[in-house]
């Protein structure tokens, strides 16, 4: 008998879900939001971000969340730094696993760093170097490895080519992020052929994608059929970039949990537990959520 | 140089989308709808139901409907037939191509069609018979293919002994219907190698996906990946059963449409042409559509 197969999931929901909501939750709401997860199952929590709270007030409180969470043993909580100043910020909250990112496309990189695409690059590898030798956990997210709606289609080399600069300054793995959920799982397929062919393991690679276009699930499909084993997703598909407009919605959790689960694959996770945190959430937000499978469950 | 593949996309809103929406369109809104539908590259349109009036009254401008309809030269117009009596209001109102439908399990059947499964096959087995004979192209339609809410899981042989029945019947081919939107990937590929086991090809077999737990496209994936080239889709997701409390949302066109020309297969549609449409059904519906593509692309 084999071991069973098993996909890790990384909840974004309380840093990339909150990030553009209209509403902003208080700190006992989102502690209490992260508190649910972890009890739903969840490992991996992105548990707030470090950029600045000018940019996204919603996360303005990131460093007393840290502080105020109750770490549940087993769970990690990364944090998003956009740069030397924000890690300094996280180390100082307690952080000990944090999240580097760039975009693969120029476009975006001006839009929501302020800086083109290489120069965003040096200065993220910098904070990579400082954050592994402080010992943390670093991930690296590129964004915008399909497309960007400015600048069209991305090259997959400049994304495997970013992905080799960011596993040589110490990352401990890589997220393939679909801003805009234009990818299709001949996108996915094409972008980790890409990851292969340049000697980078599928075991190090998160995919994170968008349902904007309805693609998410099928393309995780098309990931997991060529051996990833961590994927983004967010509860009730809350979330979205709010500096991309096309970049609405996040692949729904429990969407993800039902396929798994069907297909026989293990997440820990307990997707009625999720599908309740879900309709929690949408009171706390104020608004109807765009999960199916949640709205399924709950119906 | 290999031919392109191709799928082909069978249009269900006219009938299974209408029918179940809150408001009734009237009939010139329904032959615009179809007549879009034809302009924007749809060649097999299901474009009404020959049930009862009492029971859809959505669908009960059936006969005058298909009267006046404009067919457009190489497009399908196939309509559903319940029973005998709706077979020959059918034929007498001009179709030339009719759907007959059972449900693969007890309590839906029950539901649905008032008979129990058996009692209810025979019936349509009879139907299948009388349209043949009468020169009719006829497809035979298994809903709960997957699952049914009241009776659990579906087991994947009795859906194939239907099929077998409805082939030597003289089906021309076979609709494989997840009414409730329960299946994953995973379920799709044990479905269909339960047919091919059985000898029936997968060119015979069309795919009736739902979105009700977000499962939809990735379905379409897996069963494109074992040869599926027909499947079933409404634009902007309209539709399910009014008998199915579950059955919310099919799985939208738009949707489908993106993946496959992402993947470089031909279904001969304008996606954006598409999208149009639904944003113009949503006005004629007076609700938003729950398809992401079209919301997307209309965005």
């Amino acid at each position: 008998m084999t071991a069973q197969r098993r996909v890790q999931i990384l909840e974004v929901s309380p840093r990339d879900g909150l990030q553009a909501e209209e509403r902003t939750l208080s700190t006992e709401a989102k502690l209490e939001l992260i508190a649910r997860l972890a009890d739903a199952g969840h490992t991996a929590i992105e548990a707030t971000s470090f950029v600045s709270p000018s940019a996204v007030p919603q996360l303005a409180d990131a460093a007393e969340l840290l502080g105020r969470l109750e770490r549940k043993p087993g769970v990690r909580y990364p944090v998003l730094v956009p740069n030397e100043r924000g890690l300094e910020r996280a180390i100082a909250a307690g952080a000990n696993d944090v999240a580097v990112f760039v975009s693969a496309s120029e476009s975006y990189s001006k839009k929501n760093l302020n800086r083109g695409r290489a120069e965003a690059l040096e200065g993220a590898l910098a904070v990579v170097g400082r954050a592994t030798s402080a010992g943390l956990r670093v991930r690296g997210i590129t964004s915008m490895v399909v497309a960007d709606p400015w600048d069209g289609p991305t090259d997959p080399k400049t994304v495997v080519d970013v992905g080799l600069r960011f596993l040589d300054a110490g990352c401990d793995d890589l997220s393939l992020g679909d801003t805009v959920g234009y990818g299709t799982p001949a996108d996915v397929r094409r972008l980790l052929e890409a990851h292969a062919a340049a000697g980078i393991g599928m075991e190090r690679i998160g995919l994170h994608l968008h349902d904007t276009y309805g693609q998410g699930l099928a393309g995780v499909l098309a990931g997991i059929e060529m051996g990833i084993a961590n994927v983004d997703a967010s509860i009730g598909g809350i979330g979205g970039s709010p500096f991309a407009k096309h970049a609405s919605g996040n692949l729904a959790t429990e969407d993800v949990v039902w396929m798994l689960d069907g297909m026989g694959i293990a997440t820990g996770l307990d997707v009625r537990k999720l599908a309740a945190t879900t309709k929690w959430m949408a009171g706390q937000l104020g608004r109807e959520l765009p999960g199916r499978a949640a709205r399924a469950l709950n119906g």
